[in-house]
C-alpha cells in the first residue's frame, strides 16, 4: 500500500501542510518506508523531488516541507514496495511527455498481469506494475488521439474509462495532471476537500501541527487537497466512490 | 551563450567541487543569469533540480552544493536565455524516455530555423532551440532504431552525426546522457579531464576553492569532467575540436 497526495488550486500554493501529514506516514507514523516523491508544476515545466528513502528522514523530503515551493498542481506520493526493488527509477511519480505537455502520474494499489499490457511507444524504465499502468494510459491516448486534442473533458472521461480497465487487475487508485487539470481515479480509497473563504483552522492527523488558513491564503483563494485518507480530523473530507472518478482545475471540482 | 557541464565516473563520485564553479558562473562570475539544472542518474533512474533563477542566487542551488548526491552520470546547464521566456520549461537539463532509458541533454549555442525540425512523435513543451533540438534528435533515433539497439557504439556515432547537422544552423555544442554513456559534442567550446590515481590538488578559477582529490577519492576512481571552458587553473583540460565529439563510459574517454 502507498499513501496518494494531490492538489489544485486557483493561484500558486504551497503544500508544506499536507505534505507534513504525508510525510509522516513514510516510516514514521505509517508502513510505507519504501521512498517517496513530489512533483510540483510552474507553468508548462514541473519540479520533482523524490527518494527512495523513507521519507521521514529524507533530507530532501527535509528541504521541501521548509522550502515553500508554490504551485498550482502537485502530484505526491509515499511507497511500500509491493513491485520493483526499492529504486529511484520504481519512484512515484512518474512524468512523460505527451502532445507537447508533460503529464505525472501516482499510484496506489496492485495490479495482477500488467506485463501484458500494451504499451506502444511508452517503455517502463523501472519494473513497477504502476510505470506499466502509466505508460498503458499514455498508449491508449495516443492512439486515440494522435494529435492533441481540444475537447479536454472527453479526454479525461477516456481516461477514467482506461483507468477502470485498469482497476479489473486490481487495486488502482490514481492521480494524474497534465499542469493544469487533476484527475483522481478511485478504485478503494480516495478522499477530497475544497477549501475556500471563509478559511478556518486545520488539524494535521498525524501530527500537532495546526494551521489557520485564513492567515495564509487571501479571500478569493480556491484550493482542494486529494489524499488516499483524509489528512485532517477536524474537517469534513469528500470519499470518492469506488470506480469513480473526479476532476479538478483551478482548485475546483469540475466534472 | 550558457555554460555545460557533465561528469562520467566509475563509481558514484559527488561533483560538488565542480559544481560549486560553474555555479559561480551563474550571474556571479558570469553572465548567466537565467537558469540552471542539474541532473544525476542513480541507477536507471534519475534526480533533476532546476531553478529559472540564477543559480548563485538560488535555495535550490544552494541545497545540491551542501547536500552531495553521489552518480555515475551527471548532465548540468547554467543559462543565459537567448531563445525562449525565462521559464522552468526552458531550463536545462531535459529529459526523456527512449526504448525504456531516461536520455538527458543539455545544449549550449544558438541555433536559427529550428522551428522547422521534424520531432514526429516528440513533442517540445517549451519554446527553446534546444529542447526542439534534443526531440529532433530523439525523432532522429527511434526512426532509425525502431526496436532498442544492443550496439552503443554506433547508436552514438549516429547521434554525432545528427549533431553536425544541427550545428549546421548555428552553435550546437552538447552533452547527452542515457545514465550509462555521456557523448560531449562540440561546435565551438568544450573541455574536458580524467582525474584518476595519483591524485593531485584543484584549484577552482572561480572561488577561492581548493580540493585535495587524495582525500576524496579510493585508488581506483576514475572521473572524467567535461565543460564549456576549463574550472580549474592548475590542471590540463583536452579541448574537443570543433564538429568532433568525445564519448565517455565509467569515467573514461571510450571512443
Amino acid at each position: 500500500m502507498c499513501e496518494l497526495l494531490g492538489m489544485s488550486a486557483n493561484v500558486p500554493t504551497d503544500i508544506c501542510f499536507s505534505f507534513t501529514g504525508l510525510v509522516k506516514r513514510g516510516g514514521g507514523t505509517g508502513p510505507h518506508k519504501d521512498g517517496w516523491g513530489i512533483t510540483f508544476y510552474e507553468g508548462k515545466g514541473y519540479r520533482a523531488f523524490k527518494d527512495p528513502e523513507p521519507s521521514y528522514l529524507s533530507p530532501v523530503a527535509n528541504m521541501v516541507q521548509n522550502y515553500p515551493i508554490k504551485s498550482m498542481a502537485v502530484i505526491a506520493h509515499i511507497r511500500q514496495a509491493n513491485s520493483g526493488v526499492v529504486a529511484l527509477e520504481n519512484t512515484h511519480p512518474f512524468t512523460r511527455e505527451l502532445w507537447g505537455k508533460y503529464w505525472t502520474f501516482a499510484h496506489n494499489g496492485q495490479l495482477t498481469d500488467y506485463q501484458k499490457l500494451e504499451t506502444g511507444f511508452f517503455q517502463p524504465v523501472g519494473e513497477t506494475d504502476s510505470e506499466y499502468a502509466f505508460c498503458y494510459l499514455l498508449h491508449k491516448l495516443i492512439t486515440k488521439y494522435p494529435q492533441r486534442p481540444k475537447q479536454w473533458a472527453g479526454v479525461f472521461r477516456y481516461i477514467a474509462k482506461c483507468a477502470k480497465e485498469l482497476s479489473k487487475l486490481g487495486v488502482f487508485n490514481m492521480l494524474l495532471s497534465d499542469g493544469q487539470y487533476v484527475i483522481a481515479y478511485c478504485s478503494t480509497n480516495l478522499h477530497w476537500i475544497t477549501r475556500q473563504a471563509p478559511f478556518g483552522k486545520a488539524k494535521l492527523i498525524d501530527e500537532e501541527v495546526e494551521i489557520d488558513f485564513q492567515k495564509h491564503t487571501s479571500p478569493t483563494d480556491i484550493v482542494t487537497v486529494i489524499a488516499t485518507q483524509p489528512l485532517t480530523s477536524n474537517e469534513h473530507w469528500h470519499k470518492i466512490q469506488p470506480e469513480h472518478y473526479e476532476l479538478f482545475k483551478n482548485g475546483l471540482q469540475i466534472k
